[in-house]
């Protein structure tokens, strides 16, 4: 039987093409070759214990139920008070909306930002969902390049260069996947008074806000009164399967996302906001703390080891866990040389095009998403192959 | 500082008027009043003991981690096997794809199969989330008014009577929300049919097919290559919290459903998914049948009760936990009687409207997701208000 007609939306989406690369590495893994993974956007810690306890403690208590639409009163609480611990901002709570993971929270802030003809200005190179949601909505990108120049971040000058009547939103990503830089407090705080003196919308991705290795960055939250952020549970606080994010809104928009929270998602799982009450919590704490520790440790080496075996790393990755990283000493495209490095020396990275064109094909992304003994593995394979 | 341009998608969209009767009683409970609720479509039962246990057992296991895109493997393979154990239909695990509750599934197959233009044909009374999903990707509702004669669910005539060339879906819940009642076999056999014949897609809303009391009805999983079925573990099994729910999808439709996964919410709940897998369990199914006889009883006795008081039941609900009744021999608004019940006899269930346009005035829908005792005061307060 033939197919039906479907979406035209579609056809405006891509997948990953790291999958194809993760498949190729499953099957090598499947054949008994040990691959050293660089491409994963997820820490390899599993969740702190007080937090899993956290977890237990709610299921041994018959805690099952649905929470409400916008989350449990508690969490949306205890991380109002994060804001003002952290940053010195104050939130309220009803500001705080919990969303099954931040892929949602994204879907949802969107969904109420961007109609048909609307376009989103951001960074080009940016995380590949973002764009692709801004497109199942019927809205159009606006890619802006960006390159070391402005640490792989926007600035006002781009923004105000790039200018047009169609942008109702700019979003920011700080730090950035796949940069891993970050956002100037300064130009942070330029570009949302200019969104407020044009009458748009920013929204600010700070889901690696609590892994920053140099300095504490500030939040965007309550820069104005049209700024959204989102944040999540699952990165610093090493969650992910939990799948709890979170949005931080302006007040005047609380009704829509409610209207909107009702019919996409229904409610975050329970479970996982119980846990997540856990997570600023002193005890958990510590750990995440030594956990940062140790991916800083992590950065430094890699980055130091790529660029004493070739890559070209122009602008210090300050948060995340990624590194950008230029491989035109070796290749004209990074795709092929991810394909090729996979195939012949078991390594896995992702390929530049999985984040848009600028310098894609010059560029990978590395995740320190690995312990050091196996990025020590990873490098040396590397120079055997590049040498 | 003024709004921002919002997105027009949201003036498509209503929220649900039950909420504010949910508020209000809040407000009654705050007061000290014991509020009978009939309003929730939530099982008052927590998840069955085992289910629980395995989700404690996962979380001892130190599993927190993202599971694949489209779920677990173990969790896919375990449904395919429901599918041909429960209704003799053989199905592929790949052909399961595991979402964070049944509103993502939903959403997905909606993305999938709705342009702008593109007409969705559903009964009027449904669950309101489908027409409002509908119109939050752009496309147009057809509501085809139904009623007792078909047992509130569409009919091979309805469909051809109301049908036209922008219809590129047909979609069928059944058991139905708000009616409790189910399409009989053949009518559904000969609307995928017709589906067939025309291209179009067919979507299947199964997610209370554990709860029907008379007789086990078919699936739609398998009756073409068009056909969608979605489903979840909140409603049957006791999960509501847990966020985890299935699309049962044609083989040829695997790789767009990959790459929508991918972008709108990664990955469905890991805890939720292991756990899961006990669902199916000989000692799960001996709760959930137990449950499902317990439900059966309280719609035996509200079904009676409430007809002995005056309100109309024409079509004996056969599955789910509601009952729509016609609540016309004691009023003209059935909104304006729902909010009065509850303020003077702090008994709550939902008005018509937010169902649709068909008989609302005149319907109120009862869900039985209280006790047997509270149904009897609730009964109680209502036959004081009404004489």
């Amino acid at each position: 039987m033939a197919k039906c007609r479907i979406s035209q939306r579609l056809e405006r989406v891509e997948s990953f093409h790291v999958m194809s690369l993760m498949a190729e590495a499953k099957k090598l893994e499947a054949q008994g070759h040990s691959v050293i993974h660089m491409e994963m956007g997820e820490p390899d810690f599993s969740t702190p214990a007080p937090i899993v306890a956290a977890g237990v403690a709610a299921l041994q208590a018959g805690i099952t139920h649905y929470t409400p639409t916008l989350g449990l009163p508690a969490l949306r609480e205890a991380i109002a008070d994060h804001y003002m611990r952290e940053y010195q901002v104050a939130v309220e709570p009803e500001q705080i909306i919990i969303t099954p993971g931040s892929a949602l929270a994204l879907q949802l802030v969107l969904s109420l930002m961007v109609s048909d003809k609307d376009h989103v200005a951001m960074a080009d190179p940016t995380y590949p969902s973002t764009h692709n949601l801004v497109r199942l909505l019927g809205g159009t990108v606006l890619h802006i390049p960006v390159n070391e120049d402005s640490s792989w971040q926007l600035n006002l000058d781009l923004l105000v260069q790039h200018w047009h009547e169609s942008i109702n939103a700019v979003l920011i990503a700080s730090p950035s996947n796949p940069t891993g830089t970050i956002i100037a407090d300064e130009q942070l705080q330029k570009i949302a008074d200019f969104c407020a003196d044009k009458s748009v919308f920013l929204l600010v991705d700070e889901i690696y806000h609590g892994l920053v290795y140099s300095r504490a960055p500030s939040s965007a939250v309550g820069m104005n009164e049209n700024t959204f952020v989102i944040n999540s549970f699952s990165k610093f606080y090493g969650m992910t399967g939990w799948r709890v994010g979170w949005i931080v809104a302006p007040k005047q928009y609380l009704s829509e996302i409610n209207k909107l929270a009702q019919h996409t998602f229904l409610a975050a799982p329970t479970l996982g906001q119980y846990a997540a009450l856990a997570a600023f919590q002193d005890d958990t704490r510590k750990i995440l703390i030594e956990r940062r520790e140790e991916f800083r440790q992590r950065r430094d080496y890699l980055v130091g080891a790529l660029e004493s075996i070739g890559f070209g790393i122009c602008v210090q990755p300050e948060g995340a866990f990624y590194i950008y990283a230029d491989c035109s000493a070796f290749c004209e495209d990074s795709y092929k040389f991810s394909c090729k490095v996979l195939r012949e020396k078991h390594v896995a990275f992702t390929p530049g095009i999985d984040f848009g064109n600028v310098g894609a094909k010059q560029h990978v992304r590395f995740a320190y998403t690995t312990n050091l003994e196996n990025l020590k593995i990873g490098i040396k394979r590397l120079a055997s192959l590049i040498n």
